[in-house]
């Protein structure tokens, strides 16, 4: 019984103390997580209905194509149905990108620091990953990537606002990029923090995709839509390459629950927009008492930012859960005095500056 | 883009009419749909207040170590929580074990017709599907299956009771085989339906586990829990091969509703309990009206029986459903004149009975 010798060395996840355990061993009341970028307004009131008008269907298997939400979300994009395919969240669309397409022959391109779930997937097909590190201001350097596509090039990923740094990819370097890669490389454009984008330069990469047949664009429900709980998001591209990915989706890939959840919410245009505002004040919150702070930090377009603590980041990640909040320290990421925070209410912001300030007194500087 | 070789031929999901078109085409007003393997009588209250419950943490992550519901579906089984993995149904642990550990130098057996998800995963990971043909009774051909086993071999795929058939394995005949089969040859014991069983020779399937290390016994909730909806199931195994599955698995792969409505689902066992009461009633009273009717049938150890209508199974479909009763016929079962129907309440069983007589005369013996 030998596993695939490609996947022996993975790491396998870890579970995290429940919530209730921490507070309790912490002797907390009260714990602000600012750690995952979840959306802090919650969802679309819509939405909840939605999810409790569904209940007593609980025992009903989903539709297992999406249809009537395929329907809401090709309308709302502008794109014909069978460009989309939904996930269990964007993870799931990842997955399944790199079940349809990769193999031990094909090498992949990803940033470093990036989301991890590109390479964990590409690993899993036997893949070659090829990391290219990204700039000094946290950003996609794409010119070291196109440096690095070769004839075994299969997939080339894109994080855009990149996590974990923040930062953003304009639709002229993106263009750019895409009219120098050969147009049998595929291009994911991951765009998970898509609708916080505030600037004028973000790429509308839905109407690059009627001149580009080689990209897929990634979305989610689980950030700004606030429906991280129920797990979907998806894909948009070339109907040939979203069928090929649906010959290795499973028929019942996503809950009912999700699929009802997110039509309400893709409907609810409105609560979208309240959340990119608060979420652009937010920023402004915490890059102004950074910057009174004396701190550096990486140009934020998601709902998170990326900022230098001039400390050990797991010391500072530490002095911060002991008063009851919880932000981001990855070791791997190759910051060593950096923390992500996810942007949240103005009055969590608040309460997590005050923390921050009084942590960073604490801590020695590097 | 060209995506495996292994997976091009593979057919895509073609999603079906959605239940109120297929209502407003017929000009029915009721619907009984009796096509999924789906509890008739939903799932038990427990699980609905649950889901009620979580609304407001929709924005959250679920846990992705699923601790909480791990701790409680293994202490109802008897086992260690590193015994257990969840998936978003046994379909997706079903497809984390071919990720996982099949290759395209391996071999893979299962039966015929059985449950595809087995034969789909096993060819998106380009391995050798051998189909070994169900006995006349439409049980497992477990002396046919052995003598494909070879050095090749990596999993054989059980499902019992089987789906479509409803036929079961004894623990005689399960320990027979495993005895013979090599330790090395993975054996997935999928029972599905497991907690509809109500004779005594049922294999205890979770004690055999402290015998072969070798079985990952699969279970769900999407069906005598009344689940399905929120797409969850379990595999539970040897921690080694546990471990090596999770390696494979996506850090978020199933709702925090599904873990919250599970969690109170397998407290609540005396809702369980009646399900399967009933449902052993809704097979004698199927079983007795097919008497009446002649018609054969195969034992059924699910909620389900499959009858040989002695007509064309898509006509006598395509009547049913015009009354509005939907059952299920698939051609390539290789059972022409076979119907599949899922044992409904008694109510929702008579009027399956009336309209499958009437039908019956309409259509010409084959």
């Amino acid at each position: 019984m030998q596993p695939k010798k490609n996947i022996v060395h993975l790491p396998v996840y870890q579970p995290g103390k429940p919530m209730e355990e921490v507070k309790r061993e912490l002797g907390l009341t009260e714990v602000i997580k600012l750690a995952s970028n979840e959306n802090p307004f919650g969802c679309s009131p819509k939405a909840k209905e939605a999810i409790i008008s569904a209940v007593d269907n609980a025992s009903i298997y989903p539709d297992g194509g999406a249809v009537d939400l395929t329907a809401a979300v090709s309308a709302h994009l502008g794109v014909q149905p069978n460009q989309v395919i939904f996930g269990a969240g964007s993870d799931e669309v990842i997955l399944m990108i790199a079940r349809a397409f990769l193999t031990p022959e094909d090498e992949t391109i990803t940033a470093f620091p990036t989301f991890p779930q590109y390479k964990h997937n590409a690993e899993v097909e036997g893949a070659a990953v090829i990391e290219v590190p990204v700039d000094e201001e946290g950003r996609h350097d794409l010119k070291a990537m196109l440096a690095k596509v070769n004839e075994k090039t299969k997939i080339v990923w894109i994080c855009n606002p990149n996590n974990p740094t923040g930062t953003m990819l304009s639709e002229a370097e993106i263009t750019a990029f895409l009219d120098a890669v050969p147009s049998r490389v595929m291009v994911i454009l991951d765009e998970a923090y898509a609708e916080y984008n505030v600037t004028g330069e973000y790429p509308d990469s839905i109407s690059l995709l009627q001149k580009y047949n080689n990209i897929v664009v990634l979305r989610t429900f689980s950030k700004i839509y606030g429906l991280a709980s129920l797990r979907i998001g998806f894909g948009v591209g070339h109907p040939d390459v979203i069928r090929s990915v649906n010959q290795v989706r499973e028929p019942f890939n996503t809950t009912g629950f999700a699929q009802k959840a997110a039509l309400a919410a893709v409907n609810d245009q409105s609560f979208i927009e309240s959340c990119r505002e608060a979420n652009a004040a937010g920023i402004q919150q915490l890059n102004a008492a950074f910057d009174k702070l004396g701190l550096r930090y990486f140009d934020a377009h998601g709902n998170f930012v990326m900022v230098d603590v001039e400390r050990p980041g797991g010391e500072v990640f530490q002095g911060l859960l002991r008063k009851g909040i919880i932000v981001r320290h990855d070791p791997s990421w190759g910051y060593p005095t950096r923390i992500r925070v996810t942007v949240g209410s103005t009055e969590q912001n608040e309460k997590f500056l005050k923390a921050l300030e009084e942590v960073l007194s604490e801590v020695a500087v590097s």
